[in-house]
Parts: C-alpha cells; sequence; structure tokens
C-alpha cells in the first residue's frame, strides 16, 4: 500500500509491504497554494507515488490511504475544511485516483492514526475508546463498540469543545479545550503572563516544577481543563480508556499522574477513563493510511 | 409485548398488541423494601403481567420488556446501580424471567424511550441523535450511526457532564448540568435566592417573562447551562439533532428559541444540531420496552 500523511508543514509518504514493514518514509513540505491547494497536493502525492514505486520495483501496491487534516467527508472522498490547508469541498480522492491511478481510501488523518492504535496500539484492547492528540492544537477521535464514529467528519472535535466561558478561540468560538489545554496555548499562555518566550510545553512545566509561579499557574489551568475534557467524556460516552498522543503526551507522569488525579476528582458514579500514552509515535497517521487502503480493497 | 417502566416513585405498565395498541396501560406505585427493592419490583411486575393477561386474554404476550432508571447492564440484565431504588447488582433480568415464565428484555428507561423516539418518533430521521430527557434530573441516550451507544450503561449521563466547576452536585460532582439546567434545579435555585417556594420551572419562566430579575437570572443560567451541555455534543459526538422531552421541553418556544440562539453563538465549525421537541411523551419508555422486547424475540 502507498500511504500519505498530509500536515499543514509536512507531507509524510511511505509504502506499506503485505508485512506492515514501513520502507522509502518520507517527510516533504506541502505545497500550499492558495485556492489550488487541493489540486497541488494530489499533484505532490502523484510524484511521491511514482517515486516510491521506482525506488521499490518489487512492491506492488494496490492501492493508497490518503490523509488530510480538518473536516473530512471521508463517504464521499471528500476534504470539507481544513483551517491551515485553505480548501473547501475539495474532491481530493477523486482528484488522487486520476492522478495516481490506484484506488485511494480518504480519510482524516486523526481518526486513521486512532484507528492504527485500536489495531495495533494503546488501544487494541478496548471497545469504546477516545483517542486526544495534543500538540500545537487538540485533535481527537472516538471509536465506540469498535467501530470509528464520524458524526459526518465532525466528531472528535475535542480541541474544539467548550471547557470554559473563555478565552476566545481562533475558531471563532469561546473556552475551547485547545485555547488552554495544548501545547500551544500553554507557551502562548505563559509568554502573554510574563512576556517571556519558550521553546515549548516541556520548558513551562519545567519552570513549573522548578517553582515558578506563572508557569505553575499555566500548566495547571491546562492540567484542569484537560481533566474538565475528560470528564464530558466520561459522562456523555462513557469510554473505557483514554489514549493520549502527541507531544504533551511525552511529558509522561508529570502529564498522566496529575491529570488522572483531576478527572479523578471530578467524577462520581461515572465509568472512569484509564489515561493510556498512545504507542505508535508521529508515524500511527502512515500506518493507519495502509490499513484503511489495506481494508478498502480487501486485502 | 407486556411492557414495564420501573420509575422511582411509579411503575408503568401496558400490553402492546402485534399492531403497536397500547392496552390496559396503568400507573401503580413501584415497591420501596430497602436492600430488597429488585425483588420487590419483580414481584409487582409479575403481580401485573398476570392482571394483564387475564384482562386482555385474546392477546398473548409472547416476551416482555421491563425497563429501570440508573446505571444498567442491558447484556448482562443487571441493575447496576440506581440511586433512588436502592439496588447494586440485582440479577433484575433473570428474577424477571424466572417470575413470568416469559423471555425478559431488559433495558434502561431512557435509553428505550430514545429507542423509540427513533422508531416512531422525533428522531427518527437521524442516524446521529441524541435524546435529552429534562426534567427534575436530566437524562439522556446516545444514538449513533443508527445504534444506541451504550459505554457499558454509563454513557448519555449528560445531567451529570460538568457545564462549570460549581455548584456540588449530589451526586458527588461538581458542576453537573442537571444541578443548574434542570427543571428541579430551576425551582431550587430561585427557591435559594428569594426564599420563595414556586410550583415548577415553567411559574420561574413565567416571572422571567413578566420582569423577575431573580427568576430572570436562574433561567438564564440554565440556559447557558443546556446550551453549554449541548455545544459539548456538538464538538465531541456531532449529532444531526438533540431530541429535547421531559417537563421543561413543554414550554415550547421559550426553551427552543432562545436555547437554539445561545447553542449558535458558542459554535463555529461544528455540525450545528437541530433541536427538536419529543414526539412521544411519557409513555415512550412503555413504547420502547415493547420494540426492545419484539426485537428479542425476533418477532
Amino acid at each position: 500500500m502507498l500511504a500519505f500523511d498530509v500536515g499543514g508543514t509536512d507531507t509524510k509518504s511511505a509504502l506499506v509491504d503485505a508485512d506492515g514493514r514501513v520502507l522509502g518514509l518520507r517527510r516533504t513540505p506541502t505545497p500550499l497554494d492558495g485556492e489550488r491547494t487541493a489540486e497541488a497536493v494530489v499533484g505532490r502525492v502523484a510524484e511521491l507515488a511514482a517515486e516510491l514505486r521506482d525506488a521499490h520495483p518489487d512492491v506492488r501496491p494496490i492501492a493508497a490511504g490518503l490523509l488530510v487534516p480538518g473536516i473530512v467527508d471521508a463517504e464521499r472522498g471528500v476534504g470539507v475544511y481544513a483551517s491551515n490547508l485553505g480548501w473547501r469541498d475539495a474532491p481530493i480522492r477523486d482528484l488522487a485516483e486520476q492522478a495516481t491511478g490506484l484506488p485511494v481510501a480518504f480519510h482524516h488523518d486523526v481518526t486513521a492514526a486512532s484507528w492504527a492504535e485500536h489495531r495495533l496500539g494503546a488501544a487494541r484492547a478496548y471497545d469504546d475508546v477516545v483517542v486526544l492528540v495534543i500538540g500545537t492544537g487538540i485533535a481527537g477521535s472516538l471509536i465506540l463498540d469498535g467501530r470509528p464514529h464520524l458524526g459526518g467528519g465532525y466528531a472528535g472535535e475535542i480541541g474544539h469543545s467548550p471547557v470554559a466561558d473563555e478565552p476566545r478561540c481562533p475558531c471563532g468560538a469561546r473556552g475551547c479545550l485547545e485555547a488552554i489545554g495544548s501545547a500551544g496555548a500553554i507557551v502562548r499562555r505563559f509568554a502573554e503572563r510574563t512576556g517571556e518566550a519558550v521553546d515549548g510545553a516541556r520548558e513551562v512545566l519545567a519552570r513549573a516544577e522548578a517553582g515558578d509561579a506563572d508557569a505553575r499557574t499555566v500548566w495547571e489551568a491546562a492540567l484542569d481543563a484537560l481533566a474538565f475534557a475528560v470528564a464530558q467524556l466520561a459522562a456523555t460516552v462513557a469510554p473505557e480508556a483514554i489514549v493520549i498522543g502527541g507531544g504533551l503526551s511525552r511529558a509522561g507522569d508529570a502529564l498522566f499522574v496529575p491529570l488522572a488525579e483531576r478527572v479523578d476528582a471530578r467524577l462520581s458514579f461515572h465509568r472512569r477513563p484509564l489515561l493510556v500514552p498512545a504507542q505508535l509515535g508521529g508515524d500511527a497517521g502512515l500506518l493507519g493510511a495502509a490499513i484503511i487502503a489495506r481494508e478498502s480493497v480487501g486485502a
């Protein structure tokens, strides 16, 4: 299978063979071309596909998996909206099938990465599980009763679920989890309080641990916001586990232990979700792309 | 089908014939007997079953549907927990099958009522729909991809999803929707502010409309809390519609219009759920009991 994971900055591509080995993994810049970005992305995907086939003549891909961020209508193969790629209702699957000459399975990046965690990684043991990716932003995906729940492409937007009445989020709504609990928000809010730029959320955490009051305030607000969102999920969809990936999850126990304490304090009779670190890392998307490509052609 | 809907105060019972006609509908007090309440309830159900069969000798029920509130493990037939009925892990389905001599389909009351709304009522047009029952408390149920999502019996507890950090809820958690947005909370919070007892939430609404500032504060806080919870659902499970029933829904436009405005103001790119009044009224549970009984025996 050919696998492509198109992000706002980079596109990852690889060939995944029948044994699940990842060959020729590359990261190339995603071409941005204003209103023609969808066409530019598909053109790049076709080039990468040709290069992968040339480099591995012994592997014959029979389908491709193509992932994009934003709101995705997987059924119709349409990129509905992606704030960082600028398209609206772009028929990306059809364009990619024409350009590559292969059947293309088209899906949302985090949904496919979550599906890989469900098939191969940390979510394997659970029928009802939420995957939460906490990085610059916060994305999520729901697997309920063993199947991805898509909600027409709109489900799992946990980063834009309200946890408070403020601050205003760039998405237009108020009090979104992402505006308080993401790694990006932690860095931004620390800078707003102190006028100091830091390298990343992990540096804010290190300063909080060293006793810096501003860092502590920002970090604890992030934990509280994340615990609030987990409690919402426990009450409404009641997952057995929440698998947490993304840059912030690499904080390990410094994140998982106080978060679990706060979740515990927020809940009463609810089913308490286990908080579990993601296992597949940054290539979960590519593996997910290969899995959905394989499933789409029944191979 | 025999249909029983056991509530904290009353038990409703009826015979539902093959054409869906409801015969012999009765409401009798639910027997409370401390730690033996499960046995007492099953005993009453068996008596009611015998009476219904005697009164309608021409209808031969081949199964019964039995609904209870609280946390329900439908698969194992167990009432896990019900605050107002006091049982813990009671094997109610098995007891009821022994007592009635019929196969018994056992389920959660609001889940079954929601299923009836999905099969026969206001939720019929939607694959992804949340049913919200706003009365003394707030209960809910999720139908996702055309199937009830149960989460081991813990899903749909939207009344105990956080919308704020306070007040303390009787369930033990903080800032639960039910503690602000239910009809019960509206009455209680108005009384706390004014020292005045009112008949019900509709009276608080009437006073708010007449310009009473306390009534207005309480009513608007309830609307804001409900809108917050709807926005959470839109971001996480993205239902096409939210069907609203229960006592408060009878306020009609006075509830639905300002709630829809507030939901609209809270959302940005999200799928905006239609807010739809429930259609089946208080007997949705009995109809749901008959439907699940029929489905359980493949009739």
